[in-house]
């Protein structure tokens, strides 16, 4: 299987991990979600994410998930697997053992006590050495990590890392360390790398124009990714973002912190993706209230999505 | 002057606060300000929150804020002024200050430092003490303040200490805080406050479905926040929906932590409100692009604003 | 082996996990370590802790470390296992293996998220379900998790949760937690929990006047907790104080965060007990200053102590 | 009054604020503290710090102080006022009087919402330019602002600002701070500023031997600071420790987070110092148990300070 590079582009999307109702792992809706990514249009996936619920499998499950997704896109896509971990010994352990599965690459958020811009790149400078050849993903999350990440702190560690080949992207706001970036990597001052953008796609035709290279989330349409980024690389801004809009009061819905992961796996059991919405504890659940908000954010969607013909 | 009570409905504008291009206090321009959300269908004004800049006032600059505003709207319109401060004494000094002048009420925010259920509850009880018979606004905002504030602890605040009277809710995701404070209420377990909501305004239909009385946020167009209060009121969810798509791409932008008060500016100085967009120091700065960004968007929704003739 | 009890007492010392130079398992000073531990007078022991390097190692190497050090001690001493994780399922998967070796217990501290009292209550009710019938540790230690745990919400996890049996303190100031603890206990309404003392032993003798029953840390003279805690249990605070005063330089030193753990395991080394300091990345590495203080700390406590022939 | 400069040394002691039973200033107990610190042989003062319930005070109040210990000290001694304000207009007016009445240099502490090493550097490049010409003390002390300042964005600092002449240094750890620092310094790349020690002066001897210049806290018994920063200026270390080992075992117990106030309170109106022990709210109370620990730690430091013969 290729290798994860810098020239990665389009939309990887998170996948979600599909349990039973019973708890245990789903890998025939496994197999029906990777199927229906792919089909969606997507580049590639990333699996065991925070939203892939990856600290509540143990690490026989790990490995078990990332094999059955690579098995299942036979080489078709790249696959990337979150492996955070607190300690260096066990990411460098799960990160080998799925390479050798036949992943692209790995992804990496930094823990919650990192402060300063040394103790950051220090991090990552440690992870490249444990991680060997591997490519890796830089999260850049704070919202969830606790850890800001300044764009002169990411130029230095893609300086100094040859194999942090991209940025997950998800700062917020995040608009002016995408062109400080580019404005670095234009100048010939640093290699350029991969950015895909995460939350939610809340702000994809904006991080495009940019110069971004993709999106990497979990909306549960991934068409709106597909679209918005197909249109943004033929130049199209207005048909981009008339994509965007229709699906966006839904995309900010699931974008809620908590419940989100609730909402996108309602929709996609909904759309017969997965069976179950179920998730492991501890998990967030839908109210009926919530339940009546999404099923009217969605008749709405998909009128305005006839609409524009998407 | 009227003080603010628990029956308080409807759209508080969180106002700005204009600065000449030199960063002296612009009065001729909160007079205008002042007109226009009155005339936007504005119900009461919040004046010196954050986004107001309050902490880059000094004590005389404050009150000289609040007086002007309070003279402008002679009665017209109840304004509640953010009174947060490190400590009691100060806190009491600027409240007692306002109230004399004719505030219809002061606004609260817990300091970042509070952890425990307790220790929340401990905090609004000192104030409620410290302020006396003024009534005042709890404002739960935990992306800025940093406390984690749970029904439970706003109910039992409410509860004992009579003059907290309204919720200024923006927690994030608060859907479900809404329904739990709504449920007590209506139980006749605890009175009734008025619930507004902020977070720029970017979940209100839903926030209305749930029980709030209104918005109180300072997205640029207020004309948004009062078309959709004032079609959930007539219990149009449809129409409501309508209106806040129309806005939401530009609510979305705006509600950029750290740059979206520069776009609030921005779009108040070319819309005539303001003189001018500066920020005192520390303050953020659109660049070029950020422009563009806004400029592109504001054209997309005058298209879509007028098709569903709000 | 006995399971560990609410009747525990006495002084459970912290085990560092030795690693040779290359950064392998080094069995020969686990085993040193085990029989120095239990030749200075400790009642048990905790293993695989923070200052463990407990999130360095491979799920497997966590295993290996506690088969040995369980094998090792044969019965004599109970063991206690740092299994915190950020998931129940690998969490739970670590403790049944390492009660199925013998363990008496397992210890559990917060993920950093938590923040309500109602997050922090139920994430225990998960933690008490997920571990069965497994005796299990609150490892209440703000500093380090940041999650600030009220005493009421800890005596509420002791009333539900019937397999939460001891308290390993180390909130800071934390005296008056344990005395609000033993008063509801005193008073008969919850169930009277062992409660062990860490940050160092700093405040050990003001602790076991409060109510506690012992000390759970690391100390790298785990005589001073010895002699300390038995002078308690005679009632002799004075000479209680006298052995804690001859110690506390030192102990100062060793508990700031950061290069506390390398001043432990450079004294353990010079004592013979390890045969290297080494810590796994990332680690902290002591100073040509930081000796000198450590080694000038070590000749006076050496003078001290016979002064008071400990 | 001479302006502060980067040669202060010795012990710059921090004040506490006096207040009646009834919660007003204690105009009578401001000029025995006075006049207490200055005998026991403090260099300085600094008022309206953290300590000194800063917060709690209006503006007027903290003039009213500033005047009072400026003018009690009459030009003997220099005096450093806090200033910290979440916004710079404040900031500077406070700064501004307190200069007008004679005080030597006031100090800073960053908001607790800065992150990235450039945000800590800006924040001060815009204080030394809000001050003009006000020589300003740096407060680096994490645990409470929550912001983790590197030494490098302190060189940084000291390098650009030129009105920045000394910093109150309480990180913790810190040591190997003072020693980066002093390496800078001592190379001739950057300026030498004054480093006075904090965090209750419990590595007060180890700092000094890094290269510190002092003290600047707030423990009960100034002659401590006194007698280590004097024999260590002497080169008599083991006198420096015999005296710091006296007071250890009390100092460790003021330096609680929290109840650490109550306790020097209580014991600086136990030595007739202040009138009454009283906080403002939210303030910390002694329980029972803990005036117990601290007089029977009392009694025992008599002794002790008896044996050395201070």
């Amino acid at each position: 299987m290729p290798l994860l590079t810098e020239d990665a582009k389009g939309v990887y999307v998170i996948a979600v991990t599909p349990f039973k109702e019973d708890g245990a792992l789903d890998d025939a809706s496994i197999d029906r979600m990777v199927d229906f990514y792919e089909e969606a249009g997507a580049t590639g996936l990333t699996i065991l994410g925070q939203l892939g619920e990856a600290p509540k499998l143990t690490a026989e499950e790990s490995r078990l998930v990332a094999r059955r997704v690579i098995d299942r896109v036979a080489g078709r896509l790249p696959i990337i697997v979150g492996v955070s971990a607190p300690g260096l010994a066990p990411m460098r352990e799960l990160a080998d053992g799925v390479m050798d599965m036949g992943a692209a690459g790995v992804m990496v958020a930094p823990p919650w006590t990192l402060k300063t811009d040394d103790q950051i790149y220090n991090y990552y400078a440690s992870v490249g050495e444990a991680l060997g050849k591997t490519p890796f993903v830089l999260q850049d999350y704070p919202l969830t990590t606790n850890v800001a990440i300044a764009a002169k702190v990411i130029d230095r560690i893609v300086r100094d890392v040859p194999t942090c080949v991209m940025l997950k992207h998800e700062d917020w706001p995040g608009l002016a360390k995408i062109s400080a970036l580019r404005a670095l990597s234009d100048k010939g001052e640093t290699r350029r790398i991969s950015i895909l953008c995460g939350n939610g796609g809340l702000f994809l035709p904006e991080e495009m124009a940019r110069g971004a290279d993709g999106a990497m989330t979990g909306f549960c349409y991934p068409e709106m990714m597909v679209g918005v980024v197909e249109a943004c690389g033929r130049g199209d801004m207005d048909r981009a973002q008339d994509i965007f809009d229709a699906y966006l009061p839904l995309a900010r819905y699931e974008q809620q912190q908590g419940i989100g992961l609730a909402c996108r796996k309602y929709v996609l059991a909904k759309r017969g993706v997965i069976a179950s919405a179920k998730q492991r504890k501890p998990g967030s659940v839908l109210s009926p209230a919530d339940v009546a908000d999404i099923e009217r954010l969605l008749a709405r969607q998909t009128r305005k999505v006839e609409e524009i013909a998407v």
